[in-house]
């Protein structure tokens, strides 16, 4: 099977203070060809470190893609290091990575100088993937039966270069056929899951090996992947997913990328209906989780943090009666915000929170870690607006009790849709 | 000198299906105690790779500290391979960590299993630093003269153990004196901020190293380290920054770990004033921002998130003549809705979005990227609310959009308040 490693060069990363997204993005584009990433490492740009570490990487794996150690001030020790590793003797340019080099600079407004033109130059026995979107290229080093990849560290840049990178890889490993495929779950701990479907898991086929991802935000992911099957892999990954669904019911809100903003979403314009939101103790987060998904506008249509006793009242029309008797924190007061915000937004669907996230505010009876969530809609029997709340209760920090309190009430949403629009799943 | 060395375990890394980012915290921590990281990694959960890595790595690195591998389903592989690290013979039980354990159960509802019991045993001759916030430990490892120190991967767990784990290093490792302060600033970009610094960086003492650390929410970080010095060394660092503190005039904002809406909540406070938001294009981000702080229902009051023209029109009273005249997306409608925010939310300052976050809805006259601010207040001279506008153009994908108009906005935010407050920064 080929392997991989991906490789970053730079302080920025060792020292945290940026946090390496290239290496995940690269890293999903060779599982898609099949390559199994074993490692990935992130190392200083000192000359030594370089030499070192590539050969060694080298002599593990076929393919090894290494982003940063390139640009105008770091060109020279990165570059030193695969002359060496390609034993060539002499450098060259390449005149495509050179008119690039000059066409940039001039969109920048920067004049060409003896650095820039140098970042065209590359070690005689290296090959070259241009780089039409900056100004140093991707140079492919063969160092035995491996192959070496350079990139810039510019995430825009490295990201452009994929696709030309893999199809270099493409022609010059034979590749074995791997798929996955991904089901999201919300509502059953990853270790109940794990006990639910612990029979099924043992029974997979050799072939076969699911992983588990959790996520406080959406849950647990199952990741079903089939490694050198034919065709029908991703026909007999769904046969195996198919056996488990009964068991998660509806924790299974779907697939992929999939969140549970995007879930609802799905169930909403599906049936044209549209949510609207009050949130206390969640804070605007549960409004942002929605407004951050292209389109919302389409079924998102506002919210009100009611952060203050006040504006609950005045915005939101929930009476001095429950707060006093109820307090704020309790599943009248829910109620009084979803079917508040439901009239006040003019939305089909409400959802509200009012809880404690701490670190402050909690009591015996209503600890930190407390949120009570309400769903408001028109109960079409009834024929009046009608609210349902449910209680949560997590002892996390603050900011993942705030995470939390949205997963779950977004969750809660999710189910009152499915019980009252029946969506097809 | 100390090294380190960090490594993260787990397939849903090397897949890419997640980014890393508890690396970076980690590695910012170890930095403060002058601990240099020379390595980060990432492996496989199969054991081989496990024990052959990480006793690689213990030869190589004073400290090696180890991410993800321990979890419900995922503790055999790892803790086998610290049984055989660590030489141990058998399992020892943690009780501090099994009370731990039950206790989280119970409050997240979930009924004890052997699966969850396990997680509290560790190699016998193993130490533990107890993770009050999950039910896997840290389980700390001393190898020749090497120290392993391995966390969960959830990323809330792994943080809260940090402090710990640095009491931990501290005692076992004798490690120069270091001091850090660091700067916060806002809307100087780092290149016209380096060059408006270079010859003051040029001029620090050799015992000082200064750091950029630039951040799209919160601007560029500038951070004065002094190694080795006594006393007096963070006397020193406060005299070299007391020298450009007049060049950046407003752009600074804090210190240390400040962001924009600590800076802004202490200036509200010191005044006993409070804020109201009114997000369009944001979709309730600021709003988040904060309330992610601690105690911030002292300073504010509430949000309207406008999705619609609707909400615009009932909740925040902006007219349809603005609406038709000028268009949702403009300084008009800006300024109607932080003076409708002021007045619905009842507060004494309204800060206000609308724009275009993209990927869809931007034209020529208004690209994707565009947006404009408000903020609202009473003109004590006028003796009527007011409002100020200002627009921003930013070009990029729509979550950095999001977060570059909350930024930015929250910037104007501030700038206004000093203005109007005059506080004493």
């Amino acid at each position: 099977m080929t392997t991989a490693a991906i490789c970053t060069i730079g302080d920025e990363i060792l020292i945290g203070q940026i946090v390496d997204t290239n290496s995940s993005h690269i890293a999903r584009e060779l599982n898609k060809l099949g390559i199994k990433v074993d490692r990935m490492t992130s190392i200083s740009d000192r000359l030594e470190d370089i030499e070192g570490h590539l050969s060694a990487l080298l002599d593990s794996f076929d393919i090894v893609i290494v982003t940063g150690g390139l640009g105008p001030t770091k060109d020279d020790v990165t570059k030193t290091a695969l002359m060496r590793l390609s034993s060539s003797d002499s450098w060259k340019m390449n005149n495509e990575q050179l008119e690039v080099v000059k066409r940039v600079l001039t969109v920048r407004g920067i004049e060409l100088s003896e650095i820039n033109i140098n970042q065209a130059l590359v070690p005689s026995k290296c090959e070259v993937i241009v780089n039409r979107l900056g100004t140093a290229p991707c140079i492919v080093t063969q160092v035995g039966n491996s192959r070496l990849y350079n990139l810039p560290g510019v995430p825009f840049e490295a990201l452009s270069l994929l696709p030309d990178i893999m199809q270099d890889i493409r022609s010059h490993f034979s590749l074995e056929h791997i798929e996955h495929k991904t089901i999201t779950t919300f509502g059953i701990p990853e270790s109940m899951l794990a006990a639910k479907i612990a029979s099924w898991e043992d029974s997979l086929p050799c072939d076969m090996k699911l992983a588990y991802l959790p996520n406080a935000l959406n849950g647990v992911k199952l990741r079903l992947s089939i490694y050198g099957a034919g065709e029908n892999g991703m026909k007999r990954i769904d046969e195996e997913f198919a056996k488990i669904l009964p068991l998660l019911a509806d924790a299974v809100y779907g697939e992929g990328e999939d969140t549970l903003t995007i879930a609802i979403a799905r169930i909403l314009m599906a049936n044209g209906k549209t949510i609207g939101v009050a949130e206390s103790c969640t804070g605007g987060r549960i409004a942002s989780l929605f407004t951050a998904n292209a389109g919302s506008s389409k079924y998102f249509i506002g919210s009100v943090t009611s952060y203050s006793n006040e504006v609950k009242k005045s915005l939101l029309n929930v009476s001095d009666e429950i707060l006093s008797n109820y307090g704020a924190v309790s599943s009248e007061c829910a109620k009084a915000m979803a079917l508040g915000a439901k009239k006040a937004l003019g939305c089909d669907f409400a959802l509200s929170t009012t809880g404690i996230a701490g670190p402050d505010g909690g009591s015996d009876e209503k600890p930190v870690g407390t949120v009570w969530v309400a769903v408001a809609y028109k109960d079409n029997n009834l024929g009046k607006d009608v609210a349902e709340t449910i209680r949560f209760n997590f002892s996390s920090n603050r900011a993942t009790n705030i995470e939390r309190f949205a997963a779950n009430a977004l969750n809660f949403l999710r189910k009152k849709l499915i019980e009252q629009l029946h969506p097809k799943l």
